[in-house]
């Protein structure tokens, strides 16, 4: 793997290769959005593929968090669902309602619409973002790349939209194995073409996000999700620190450490001593101990608690994950409604009470 | 605990008060309803309250499945918002978008507004369709009574909606726990009554729904769902066997076993074996072990694949569940676009493969 010296800040990537730090780092999911108010001024100008596709507008949202809240890291601001658009399918995204994809996936028929595409044609516009990113960020902090699970994206282009069950995705894998298969596999090969231009174009670590894999029970979520997400880790956990964050799919947390990932996500309804236990005990069946991080899992709707509360649960969190091996983060994406300043006690917590750490884990 | 010497299938009962039985006991949560034509004619003559509030209408309604279907439980004709309803609050129940309460609670002068009503004033055309229910059903199977979890009901209450997330409910909570908790114990005292009221009506048993409980973290699953839950499985547990389901909050299930209830539902995202586990051990350390039933865990998504890959898979889940203390369940309710047949193959593979199972648990 190929290491930025770079790096003026690099307790994530140190983190996930296993290195001892002086402290815990911290980011938060959607940290670069809806929350905060310089963004919002954005939104109001520009639609949201604008703000995805114009390289200075995507840098701009991408910088605002590490200089208001004082992350440990940026993430690209980008969409999962820029990936299905690559392949050929309309993406709607509307302010406050969510994803609509009008011609989504239920015939072999369909599938004839989509194809795995050239990324450096379709998604240049990302890679032009991240080299522009990487620039300003100047080695401040390291920048995550991303993409969506195979699963998740599956769920969008089958449903045509958001669902608290995704039970037309579903449906159509139970009833349609092969084209499910078909289809996945297409997202697969696209994904990792994509993640590995994020990569060459400067991204410091990768975050594979399989929102949707908590949906599946464990047998279904090793056929429709983490076989594919095992092909993504592989090809790209070379070139990159590679997370998985497979929102609810705790029961494989052992099988998703044996994929060799240097991070696993979890969310705040799994204690963190479960989850050390979990990916523990399962990798060590085949012969090595798993070394990466686990990151997470405050609950989202925690910050808009009073700050005095956020800081109390925020040390608890630290003291279940001990010190090292934890990246601190949120169980999920940070809601619209939480202030800033909540956003903030959350980060200034864990710079000022991790480097107090002591029991070992 | 009274026991009713009338039923002529009384699997479900002894199953649940550790009882050893010929085959496992089946029934489909939200058998009632949507995915039954004979139920859909029914909805588009009548609105949902005149079908809840008219014991004729539910008497017909519960009876359905148990007809159709050949299931060996009757579940009541009903809604857990029947409880806020009848606490003062205006709920509307809108086919296909789900519940409205237009004026929810978000302050201690909104409080001021429910009141602990008088069951018997308020939700006496339950107990008259309960009535209606046993006689009509004349000891075929056992009737569930049921009522929802006082968090679940807090999250309608304070969101007003439907809610992915109900982050709002969660807010509410986390900035002003003395108004939760006085809300909270508000629901509980009338869930106690109500549930009371079923059973003296002739309920053979009854279910409390935490269908929001798998949101919260462990720690706040105590705070704010199961410490209530307890309150209510301790008040009528020595009248009827008693089910607890909180879908999602399976790092709990050991503190659900511990409350004394005599089944504890699963979704299929935790598997039984884990499941075992966790309220084996839990409980042994209050002394004595958990001699309860185990209710779930098919993925209601499963009922829409080929009937032969349902009767594949439901064989699978009673092995791994093994033979006694379980009752055979989907994992949440079924969906509306499940076709008769596969609701039919589910109960039938259970009837049919249960009484050949062997190996012990």
């Amino acid at each position: 793997m190929k290491r930025n010296k770079n790096l003026k800040n690099d307790l994530l990537v140190r983190t996930l290769i296993g290195e001892a730090t002086e402290r815990t780092p911290v980011w938060m999911m959607r940290q670069a959005g809806r929350y905060l108010p310089e963004y919002i001024k954005l939104r109001e100008k520009y639609s949201f593929f604008e703000r995805c596709q114009n390289p200075e507008l995507a840098c701009e949202i991408t910088l605002q968090p590490v200089d208001i809240i004082g992350v440990d890291a940026a993430i690209l601001f980008s969409d999962i669902l820029v990936v299905p658009q690559a392949m050929g399918m309309e993406v709607q995204l509307i302010e406050k309602q969510g994803p609509l994809l009008p011609q989504p996936i239920k015939t072999q028929q369909d599938l004839k619409r989509i194809q795995v595409p050239d990324v450096n044609d379709t998604l240049h516009y990302v890679f032009d973002a991240i080299k522009l990113i990487k620039q300003e960020l100047n080695g401040r902090v390291p920048l995550i790349g991303f993409a969506g699970a195979p699963w998740t994206l599956l769920c969008y282009m089958v449903q045509g939209k958001g669902s608290k069950t995704f039970d037309e995705a579903k449906g159509f894998c139970y009833q349609n194995p092969d084209l499910a298969h078909t289809l996945l596999q297409m997202i697969t090969d696209t994904t990792i073409s994509y993640l590995k231009g994020q990569i060459a174009a400067g991204a410091d670590l990768v975050q594979i996000f399989d929102s949707w894999g908590g949906l599946l029970g464990k047998k279904d979520f090793e056929t429709f999700s983490l076989q594919y997400i095992r092909q993504i880790v592989a090809a790209v956990k070379e070139e990159a620190p590679t997370i998985i964050f497979a929102k609810g799919a705790w029961s494989s947390l052992g099988e998703m450490a044996a994929t060799g990932a240097h991070g696993l996500g979890i969310d705040w309804c799994i204690e963190p001593q479960m989850a050390r236990q979990l990916t523990a005990t399962a990798s060590s069946s085949s012969g090595e101990s798993w070394k990466g991080a686990l990151q997470g899992n405050f609950d989202p709707a925690k910050l808009l608690s009073p700050i005095p509360v956020i800081q109390k649960e925020v040390k608890e969190m630290l003291q279940a994950f001990g010190p090292g091996r934890h990246i601190a983060n949120l169980g999920h994406g940070i809601l619209p409604n939480v202030p800033v300043d909540h956003a903030k006690a959350f980060v200034d917590t864990v710079k000022e009470y991790s480097p107090r750490l002591t029991v070992s884990v």
